[in-house]
This record gives structure tokens, C-alpha cells and sequence, in this order.
């Protein structure tokens, strides 16, 4: 078939768009390296020149491949990007969403190339944000170059994409920026491409998302250290005081002790239910991909439930004392990290506040609590009989071969509010994979699941382009 | 009485040497001043040339002022110094210990002058090592160069100075170091200056010490860090296991729960607890010093026992996961350090033992278990009816006009090895106060304090010259 004896609407998108993909490999392989060469850590300030940097890039791609009203959205912290296509009369307009910052790449030594100089081993590129998220991003600004490309200038339908800078570090100014812009983020749907799938030949969609809230708790005994020889075994210590804290967070059965958090989960319900029973599962692979050799959570509940559905209380960072060289003292001060996963319907702001009032409640005399706030973000859960994911399902099976697996992420992103504040369903299309090392050392992203973005993105918008929305808000 | 017309020995030595002292002050400053400059810390390898340069000062000092066998003492580590004066003839050899590296300055902002900068306010001396040890090393310095000009060249007793350079990393080399040079230091008694007395006017003198036995224990679940979204409910949490082997370590009554920990701890004698109950205490000035708004400690013991008689096992650093900027992973690795205060008869590798064996004991599945193990001092206790203990406590009542208490210290040195190695009684005279800050941010030496430090290591001298060491050891 010619390309030139055929209407564009007539011809598989991915079909031309796979020859597309096929001749630009290099050059998007090119402008992915250039990307991820950025260190944009949002969660270490001497990197905020390499997030405005990673911004200014992605705004300038949006730029050369035929977007308008690009620019970048400021916020008290890092920015995100805009830009968008809005010629698409009747068709729907759908928000992109993505994120341009990265996480921190500590311990650096275990990295086996240096994180942010891309190389590519084995069909695989590895850098720190290959697939969390800058790849995944790029896959929908090539799918739309491509469309560009193929549709002389012309998309099937109205995008807006919005690339924030500061997922990483719990999106701390996002639910503002979209208040503030709700305006220009008007549309009918949401894709939110920062996800993966069950693995490349079992394509997977999520449909719900564990929130997160993060609670910064310093006990203080004293105003600083004493010495162990002239007080030990006669004052409070700081680090005890914390572990009694935190050894008391779980019962035997590892379930959260604090009064209340349980109260608004949601169970699964019986649809729900049915589809996380679809989902091929092998504990021991699954231990096996995490290094343990022990699982270890609430009892009563699989190892799927527990990530995806149920919540959780854990300690994420932990410090007292010293730990250079050999100083015999008492640790006036102890400072640990809560990190609460949320699931449908908890709120952050309650179980923040629960969390705080245990902590306080638990404390022996001589011991002060004092706690720091970090952004929240809520659980996000999608409707498995909205249009939007039946769309989302078609394109993803037209490129893998196969209708998705309903699936959800136990991680944490801003998509909640994008959907609340944007009144708008939002879809997952995600092309990572299990094994992809996102937040640990040796981040990647197979290849050929990054052609395959391209692919389904470009499907999405056909699909979309033919879905009514109507009342289904 | 003038000077000319009477002998020596017939003149209270305090008395000429508190004419030499009144001339020295200045110089006697400025050297302290330029030893202080050196930032000697032992526990920070970036500073093991200033621990030579420290080490070298002493020696140059050593021979100054007239004493022979001058020398650097080598270790594995940092070095000690030796010097000695041996020429009295049919009168005691004594043996005088120090330290000459000190702790490390952190928390810098909290030290009103900068730590290395000596600076005297409102009649203290502030700098890291002030007091511990090198201003108590140099009273004993300027009192032999007093009775060196006192007594036309000659001392009344045999003197041999050892100062050591790790006291502050628990002494690793210095058994061996007082193994390999037990035939140089053979001698009488053994004079410690690294402790305290209650106050300025009560005088007081160690009569023990706790010893200390530290353990590194590092727990690990996985290869590395887990995102907590992926993970988080369903693997170990290093973190977790950490504090519930911390929570576990006392019971409700403060007590230890290691088993046998306390077996081979000795109650005081009736002569003890008699000494102890002259002491005068009063905990909620201890309270006020120490910053705390509660005393806490094992059941049914005095405060003054706790910290003197009493043995601990408290964790004095910890630490896990990430603390810098938001990063939502399960920790893979946590790790802390158990310091234990040890009292006689405990023995600190039996105590080490039974620490690790514990640790292991209680370990959830999943989780495994690796110690590092540093230096450990056994506790030190000189019995309270020893002649060297008399002639200490004389030489004390001369200078600070009222007989010294009898306490104990809660800390730990080189004491223990000393006596055992030396086969030697160990008296400790030492001038540093409570609210010194030793360990801490604005350590101190009260310049009187001092003053009075050189006048009664000369009255120690001649007690010393008349006491009778025979069958005593």
C-alpha cells in the first residue's frame, strides 16, 4: 500500500506512524539523551538552575515540533511547561500530563553507567529519568510530531500538554498552579503517561493510584548531645524515644496502629475485585525483582492488595545521633520521616493530623515532638466503566496485540487533583516496566516500550478523537 | 618568710609554686593557647596529621621543660608521647596519664567562639580540648617546670608522662602500646588527669570508672532502597526492624533485657555506699545542666548510682533511609550504635557477646544482621583504703583547703589497662567541672580551676615522695 493511494483516516495511524518511528529512532534517541543529560533533582535546591534548565528544554521541543502558546507555568518552586494544539474543531481536547524532574541518584556507586549520561545496553537506554518520566513524556511529543508530520500540520484532536517540575517531591505547588490555570487546562480527558505496565507482553492499565502523605516528626530530649559517660543511663535518649514510636506503628498483624486510619478505605469491590484476580502474579518473582527474601505486610491480604489497595504507615528516613567516628554521647535529637500511602477515600490532611496526634500521644515525659509538613498528594481511583479508559484500552491493544489488564499503581502522583480540579476522567497510559529501577540506581527504559509509546500514543488520539464524553464527567 | 632562709623542703611546695604560678599566667596561657589551635580529633581521619602536629607540640613541651627520654610513641593509630625524669633516687616512680586528641566540634553553630580559637571569657577558657584533656595535661606539665626551678633542676620524684593520641576513639591501640612498652613504664602508681571533681569548692576524686563497649549493627532487607509506591505493605522495612530491636533493648522498669547483662555487675559495698551518700546531688540542678525536662533511668537507683555505678546499653547513632529532600522509598538498610557503659566486673567482650547475640536473637525473617566492632574499655575501680588514694586526696585538701569526696565518673579511659597492664594503683586527680561542656559545643576549662590543677600536681609530688607502695599493689 502507497502512502500516497490512501486518505490519512483510512490507514492504521500506527501503521504510518511505525514508519515514522522507524526512520527518526536516531534523532529521538538523540533528543531523549540531550533531555536526561539535565540533573534535574526537584528535591535537591543546588540542582533548581537543572529544573528550570529541564523546563526551558522541554518548552523549546514543544516549540520545534509545532505547539502553541508554549511556556513555562511558575510556581513558588520549579516550573512546569504548557503548550498546546487547539485546531481540532469538534473533536475533544485532552490534557498530557507528565513530569520533567527527577529523584536523587544516591549511592552513586551502584549505578554501572553515571546517571545522567544515557547509554544504551541491551536494548535498553539507562539514565535517571528514562522512564520517571522524562521518556515518557518524549513518546507523546514524538507521537505528535509524527501525527504533525503525517496529518500535514493537523491533529485528530485539541492536546494540551502540562510537564511539571516537581513530582518528585510531592508536588508541592501543583494543586495551585492548576487552580490558577484551570482556565487554559479546560478539556474533556486526562492522560497521565508516568506509569508502567505488567511487562511487555502482558500490557496493563492502571486505574487507581495510592495517595501519599509525608510527616517529618524531631523529637528532642535536650538542647543538644550530652556525653554518655557523665548522663547516660540517667536522662532520656532521643533515638530510643523514636524507636519506641515507630516499633509501635504496626501491630503483629502489621496493621497500622493508629486510631482512625483504616476508617474511609474503600474495599475492593466485587468488579474490582475480578480484575485484580486477572492479574498474572508469582510472589516469589516479585521478591526476587525486590531483593528480599522475605515478604513481610498486613495480614490477611495478598501481596497485590497490599500494594495496590491497601494502605500503608513507614518509616522512609530515620537519623539521630552521630555516626562518624566513635562519640559517646546521648542523642538529644532523633528525626524520622513518615510516609503514609493512601487508598480511596483516606484524606491527607486527616491522616496527617492522626498521625501527628499518635506521635504526640505516644511521647514519654522529656521528650518534645515538633513536625514539618510535606505536600500531600490523594489517592486517585478511575471508574473501570468510563469511555475514557475504553479508549485507552483500545489504543493500548491495537500496539501490544492484546485488551489491557486492569491494574493499579501503589505510587503516588498529582493525577487525583488533576482529575478534581480539572472535573475531568483521567487515563493511564504507561509504558514502564516492573524492573525499570525508577527512584533506585540504574533507572531505564526498554526501547522497544518507548517505540510502542509513540504508537499508542498516537493511537490515543485516534481513539479519543471518536469518544463522547458527554455526562460522563 | 623569705625564700632564702628556710630549705626547700621545709616550705609547703603550693606556696613557692603559687609564686611561680602568679608569674607564669600569661605564659602558661599562651601555650595552652597554642596547643588548643590544633585541631587534634582523633575520630576524623582529615585530621590525623593535626593529631601528629598535636602529639609533636607535647613532645617539644616535654623537652622544654627539661624531662628526657623524649619521644613519639607509634601505634597502629595515632601516636602517644613519652617523656620521664628518673633521677630521684630510693623515691616513687609514678606514672602521669593524658590524652592529647579530642572530640569532634559538631555542631559548629552552636559554639559562641569557634572551637579552635581559644578565648577567654569571664574567667574560662573556651576551646575543644580545653578540658579534656589537654589543659589537664599542661597543669601537670607546668608544675614539674615549677619544681624543676624550684627544686635547682631536680623533681622528688621519678616521673614518667605518657600522653595518649585515641583516647577519644576508646583507646584501639593503647593496651598494646602498654604491652609492648610495659618494661618503660614500669612504676608505683599511676596519676590520671582526665576527670573532674563536683565543683570548685567540693573537691572531689575518682575512685572508678565506667568502661564502654561499642557495637555497629547494620540490618539490611534488600540490595538497595525500594520505592515505596511499588513496594511499600509488602516487603521488610529496615527502618521498622531497627527500632523494634531498639524499643526491645529496656523494659518497662529501664532495665537492659539482654540476658545475663547484668550478671557479673558488683552492688557497692557498705564503704561505697556510705561515700556515695556524702556526695551532694541534687537532680534537678542535674535536670537544669543537662537541659532535660525528665530524668530517666533504671528502677530503684539514685540518679548518682545510675551514672557512676550503674552499666547501660543505649544507642548513640542510628540512621536509615533518606533524609534529604522527599524521597518515598522503604529503607533497605538501617543502621546503629550500641554503646554500652560498663561497670566492674562486667567484661567488655563478654558484654559484646551477648549484644550481637541478642541483636541476631531477635531479627524478623528477611532481615540480616552485620557488626562492626570498635575499641572497648573495661570499667576501672581503686579501692577506697589504697595509700595512693591517700596521698591524692592529701595533696588535694592542701590546695582546695577541705578533703576531696569520693566519686566515681561515669565515663571511661584507658584507666582499667593501665592498672592491669602497669600492675599499678590508678588515682585520679582531675579539676574539670560539670557544666564544662566536655563533648559538647563551648567547652571549657575554669581558669582557677586551672591554676589550682598545677598547685596540686605539685603537692602530689611530695605526697607521693613519702608513701609507701610496698605490698600495695
Amino acid at each position: 500500500m502507497s502512502r500516497s493511494a490512501t486518505t490519512l483516516a483510512a490507514v492504521p495511524q500506527s501503521l504510518l506512524l511505525s514508519q515514522f518511528v522507524e526512520r527518526e529512532r536516531e534523532s529521538v534517541l538523540d533528543r531523549l539523551d540531550a533531555w536526561l543529560r539535565i540533573p534535574s533533582i526537584s528535591g535537591d535546591p543546588g540542582h533548581a538552575s537543572d529544573v528550570r534548565d529541564s523546563a526551558q528544554w522541554c518548552a523549546d521541543r514543544m516549540v520545534s515540533l509545532g505547539l502553541e502558546h508554549v511556556r513555562l507555568l511558575e510556581t513558588d518552586g520549579h516550573p512546569s511547561v504548557y503548550g498546546d494544539w487547539l485546531h481540532a474543531a469538534d473533536a475533544p481536547t485532552v490534557v498530557v500530563y507528565g513530569h520533567h524532574d527527577v529523584q536523587p541518584v544516591e549511592p552513586l556507586d551502584e549505578w554501572v553507567s553515571p546517571p545522567f549520561e544515557p547509554t544504551v545496553r541491551d536494548g535498553q537506554l539507562f539514565a535517571r529519568g528514562a522512564v520517571d518520566d522524562k521518556g515518557q513524556v518524549l513518546y507523546h511529543l514524538e507521537a505528535l510530531r509524527g501525527l504533525f508530520a503525517l496529518g500535514d500540520g493537523r491533529l485528530p484532536v485539541n492536546v494540551k500538554l502540562l510537564v511539571e517540575g516537581e513530582e518528585e517531591v510531592g508536588s508541592p505547588h501543583f494543586e495551585s498552579l492548576l487552580q490558577r490555570e484551570r482556565d487554559l487546562l479546560v478539556c474533556d480527558a486526562v492522560v497521565v503517561s508516568d506509569t508502567g505496565m505488567l511487562s511487555s507482553d502482558t500490557p496493563s492499565m492502571c486505574t487507581g493510584m495510592r495517595g501519599l502523605v509525608v510527616v517529618d516528626v524531631e523529637l528532642r530530649t535536650a538542647p543538644s548531645d550530652l556525653h554518655s559517660g557523665s548522663y547516660g543511663g540517667a536522662v532520656p535518649n532521643a533515638a530510643h524515644a523514636a524507636a519506641a514510636v515507630i516499633a509501635a506503628l504496626h501491630d503483629e498483624a502489621h496493621r497500622v496502629t493508629i486510631p482512625g486510619f483504616y476508617d474511609r478505605v474503600r474495599e475492593l469491590t466485587p468488579a474490582e475485585r475480578e480484575a485484580l484476580a486477572r492479574v498474572p502474579w508469582d510472589d516469589a518473582a516479585f521478591k526476587l525483582e525486590a531483593g528480599v527474601s522475605a515478604l513481610e505486610g498486613e495480614s490477611g491480604r495478598s501481596t497485590l492488595e497490599r500494594i495496590w489497595a491497601r494502605p500503608t504507615a513507614e518509616i522512609i528516613g530515620l537519623e539521630s545521633g552521630w555516626s562518624a567516628g566513635v562519640r559517646t554521647i546521648v542523642p538529644a535529637v532523633a528525626r524520622f520521616r513518615m510516609g503514609c500511602r493512601l487508598v480511596a477515600d483516606q484524606q491527607p490532611d486527616e491522616i496527617r493530623e492522626l498521625c501527628e496526634r499518635w506521635v504526640r500521644d505516644r511521647l514519654p515525659p522529656g521528650v518534645d515532638a515538633h513536625f514539618i509538613r510535606h505536600g500531600a498528594v490523594a489517592p486517585a481511583r478511575t471508574p473501570l466503566d468510563h469511555p475514557a479508559v475504553a479508549a485507552a484500552a483500545a489504543a493500548i491493544e491495537r500496539v501490544w496485540g492484546r485488551p489491557p489488564l486492569y491494574t493499579r499503581e501503589g505510587g503516588s502522583g498529582p493525577e487525583e487533583a488533576l482529575g478534581r480540579v480539572l472535573d475531568a476522567p483521567v487515563v493511564f497510559l504507561g509504558v514502564g516496566l516492573p524492573d525499570d529501577g525508577i527512584h533506585g540506581p540504574n533507572e531505564r527504559i526498554v526501547l522497544d516500550q518507548l517505540w510502542r509509546g509513540v504508537l499508542a500514543a498516537g493511537e490515543l488520539w485516534r481513539e479519543m478523537s471518536r469518544t463522547s464524553f458527554e455526562g460522563k464527567r
